[in-house]
Formats: C-alpha cells, sequence, structure tokens
C-alpha cells in the first residue's frame, strides 16, 4: 500500500479536484470522475488493474476509514497517492456532510468506436443499446442490470448522458466501471455496427411484436431501448424487430429501469447465458 | 365540475395542509396524503369514485394548470373543493417552485386487516408482501410493479414505511392509490394470514432454492420480499419456500425494484394472468 498523506487544509491543490464535488460535472471534457464509496472504489482498483479503460489518479478518506479499506488500497499501486482528512476538513472540501468518506478521481482512457468495442466481444455475445437515455439514474441502472444478468458491452449514442456521472456511477454500484461501454455516435451508426457484426437486434417497445420471451435465441442478441415516457423513435421502431414485455391492460406502467432489467434477464436466460438460472 | 376558487393569500387557512408541502409529512396520524401531477390526481378521483379506501378532500392548481385538467375535475363531485393561485401564490404555499401547478389533498378511509383484505380477493391471486422496506423508492416501486402485472393487493408490515408519504407515491405513478394494501402487524401476522387462505408463499432470496420461473404456478400465490442488501431475515426464510433471479456470477446486484419486477413478471406469466403474454 502506498503512503497516506495527510491534507489539513481544505484548499490544498492537491486534492482539488473533490472540492465542491456534489456540485461539479467533472466528465465535461477531460473524461474525470468521482467515485464514492468502499463497492464502488472496488470496482476502480479492479478496473485500474486490467488499465485499458479507467486509472485511478487519487483518492481521498475520511481519516478513520483508512483502515476499513485497507484490503481495497492494497490493490491500488504505489503511484496512486491516497489523502487523508478529518471530517472536518473532509466536509469542507466536499461542501456538505460526506458520511461515507470514500471518495476517489478516475479518469477514463478509452476512446473506441461501437466498430471496435463490438469487434472484440467474444463469438456468443448480449450488448444493450440505449438512445437518448438524459435520466442519469435510468443510465446507472442500465449499467446495473447488463452487470446482473452477464452483458457484454452497453452501446449509448452520443445524446445520452455520461455514465460516468457522479449520480450515475452511484446508482450503477460501479458497473460503468465494469461493463465495457461505448458514448458515441448516432443511433445509425450503432445500429449499423450492430449489424455489420450480425447481431439479431430486438427494440424494446409497450407495442413490440412478439412478447419478449418468445424472442428466439441467438449467438449475438443487442437489446435497443429509449426513454422512459416517449420510447425509441418511430422512425427507429419501424426498421427493428420489436419485442413487448407483458402486462397488466390499463397504462405502460413499468419505469425504464425494470423493463430493462426484465428484458436483460429473460433474453441472458434464452441464451443460456445464466449459470444458476 | 365545482366552482374554482380563487386563493390571494399563501396564509388562508383554506388551503393550509399544502404549506411546505415538501417538508411535511402529513401521513402521520391522521392518514392525510399530497397527490401530485395529474397521473396521480387521476388516480385519486378514481379512488374517490370508488369511495372504499381514499376519499379527496380538496384540490390546489396552478391557475394556468384548470383548463388541461378539466376532464379530471369533471371526475370529482362537486363538494370537493377546487382552489386555484398564480405561480407567485403557490410558490409560496409549497415552499418551492412547484411546476407541476397540480396538488390535491387525499385521506385513507379504510383500516383492514390482512385478513379482511384477503378475504375479500378473488379465488386466483397474486399479492406481494414486503417486510420492513424503509426507502420510499423501493415502496412506491413495488406498488408500481403491483400495477404493472396486474397484483391483487400489497401487504406491508408495520416495519414498512407509509405508501402515502409524498415521495412513494409519486414514484408509484399513483399506483398506491389503485392497489389495494393493509400496512399493519407483523411479519408473523401477515405470513400466517396467507397460510390462513392458502396462498402459495415464496420468499426472494439470492440463495433461494428454486430459480424464479421453475415456481409451480398455483391459484392463489404470495411473493415475500424483504430490504435491499439485507434481504428477508433468516428466521423468516427457514420458514419459507424462496426463490431466487438468476444472474451472473459475482455480487448479488440488482435493486429492490428490479427484483420485485423480474419476480412479479414471472410469477403473473406462470399464473396465466398477462393477457398480451
Amino acid at each position: 500500500m502506498t503512503n497516506v498523506i495527510r491534507i489539513e487544509d481544505a484548499d490544498d491543490p492537491r486534492i482539488a479536484e473533490f472540492v465542491g464535488v456534489r456540485e461539479r460535472d467533472l466528465t465535461r471534457g477531460e473524461g474525470r470522475f468521482i467515485a464514492e464509496g468502499t463497492v464502488v472504489l472496488r470496482m476502480l482498483a479492479a478496473a485500474h488493474d486490467r488499465g485499458d479503460q479507467f486509472l485511478a489518479e487519487k483518492i481521498l478518506l475520511l481519516e478513520n476509514r483508512v483502515e476499513g479499506v485497507s484490503e481495497i488500497l492494497a490493490q491500488f499501486p504505489p503511484e496512486v497517492p491516497v489523502y487523508v482528512a478529518s471530517s472536518d476538513v473532509l466536509d469542507r472540501i466536499a461542501g456538505f456532510h460526506l458520511h461515507r468518506g470514500v471518495l476517489a478521481l478516475g479518469r477514463r482512457v478509452s476512446a473506441r468506436t461501437s466498430s471496435e468495442l463490438l469487434a472484440g466481444l467474444p463469438q456468443e455475445a448480449l450488448v444493450v443499446a440505449a438512445f437518448g437515455i438524459s435520466n442519469h439514474d435510468n443510465i446507472g441502472s442500465i449499467f446495473r442490470n447488463a452487470a446482473a444478468f452477464g452483458a457484454d458491452a452497453v452501446l449509448l449514442d452520443d445524446a445520452c448522458c455520461d455514465p460516468l456521472y457522479r449520480k450515475a456511477l452511484r446508482v450503477s454500484v460501479g458497473a460503468v466501471l465494469a461493463v465495457p461501454y461505448v458514448r458515441a455516435g448516432s443511433m445509425t451508426d450503432i445500429l449499423t455496427a450492430l449489424s455489420a457484426q450480425e447481431y439479431a437486434i430486438w427494440g424494446l417497445s409497450p407495442g413490440g411484436e412478439l412478447e419478449i420471451s418468445q424472442v428466439p435465441g441467438h449467438p449475438r442478441m443487442a437489446l435497443v431501448t429509449g426513454t422512459e415516457g416517449e420510447g425509441l423513435p418511430a422512425s427507429v421502431l419501424s426498421v427493428l424487430q420489436t419485442a413487448r414485455i407483458a402486462q397488466a391492460p390499463g397504462l405502460d406502467s413499468l419505469n425504464a429501469a425494470t423493463a430493462t432489467g426484465i428484458a436483460l434477464y429473460t433474453i441472458a436466460r434464452i441464451q443460456g447465458r445464466l449459470k444458476n438460472a
């Protein structure tokens, strides 16, 4: 484990990236992000170790949390500095009471296209493509569900919000750092890349042709989802095979996270991907 | 439609229940609650019309919203007063900027026990029992999913938070006003009531004996769920049949709403309750 560096002053330039962390969006521009809490820190350690997608830059801890996370800290190389501060100093840095007391600054180092990401996936694959998702909770949930059901990748068009945004990363329980993804290009770019790699593509829609459990299995499958409320645009639905989730009569009332979860669970079972099914 | 009464003064006693609405919890004690937004107002109108569970007491609208919701207002009897206010006055009443501009005060009038509620359900039924859920989002999601998959009732033990709490009601998209429920008694009381009515009871747990899709159908089924993270206590799991949701290896990473949604979807299909399945 690296040496621990004590911070006495909230204005110390070495921890400047953590100042006012709730209000800032570090993701703009430089691809930096804040990881919060022990679970996400553990995911960042694993991602840093792989090294192809994310690197950890620095860690900032409440002084009395160091011992509790020492096993995770030991997974980072010594060049990642670990700063510690008292509760008072940490709250002044963060700008609010940070009861978890575990923060890290990470950076995304990958810039693949959808085609490049897809080309590196196994012969049998399941991916999620999401278009126009602007809600951080929903983006985070997509990643959490993708991880839960063993999806190989998430493809986001450039109209989606950044999954490294603090709230999205937290809602994902760190899955954004674990499930390979690309956020680039248009819906058309992503659908074209999927077709070129011979994916069976299914758009999720309340008016879908097949109930999701009737979708035929295929070695490479892609589930496509749009925004809660609006759903996928008609122009996209018209060119895709579509699947619905059976519900009680009345208004369509699943939230986006639950709908994606049910679809991924069902398709992963159809593909025989879940070992304890 | 009833006459519309103009409010010029944020201190007007006729709208006192709406003052500082974000910070207050009207549910304590008197069973009153705040319905927000047009979707929930519509659910309240339907509930008021049924009259056995909830009554509307008064409605407060932003002046320019009256026309847009006139069709819903027409569903309330004339003795339910409709107050309107300008944006300035409404924001002073609410204590923050209320961009939806649609509020109503409702009251719960039912006080059934679990046994009474169960006795009134059809011969073929699906119910959810939830124990110790203290998170308003999760309570709201349980109701939203129960409505989506046509569950007949929700049974909450007295350790669950109140589903009429403003945030839970909003997350449920008004389903709390549509799906019959009881919030009373202990876990044991509820499990005893279910057994007495010959329900097949299945506890949801990551370590469940059967994968959820392998659960045999039964005319009367109850799904039992505990808190996110902790789950059901070992004392409850030891006396129940249990079901798991198949997932990728690693930590159990479904959130409570998604897990309940997948379980309800699967069991509702096994029971043949979903018409478009």
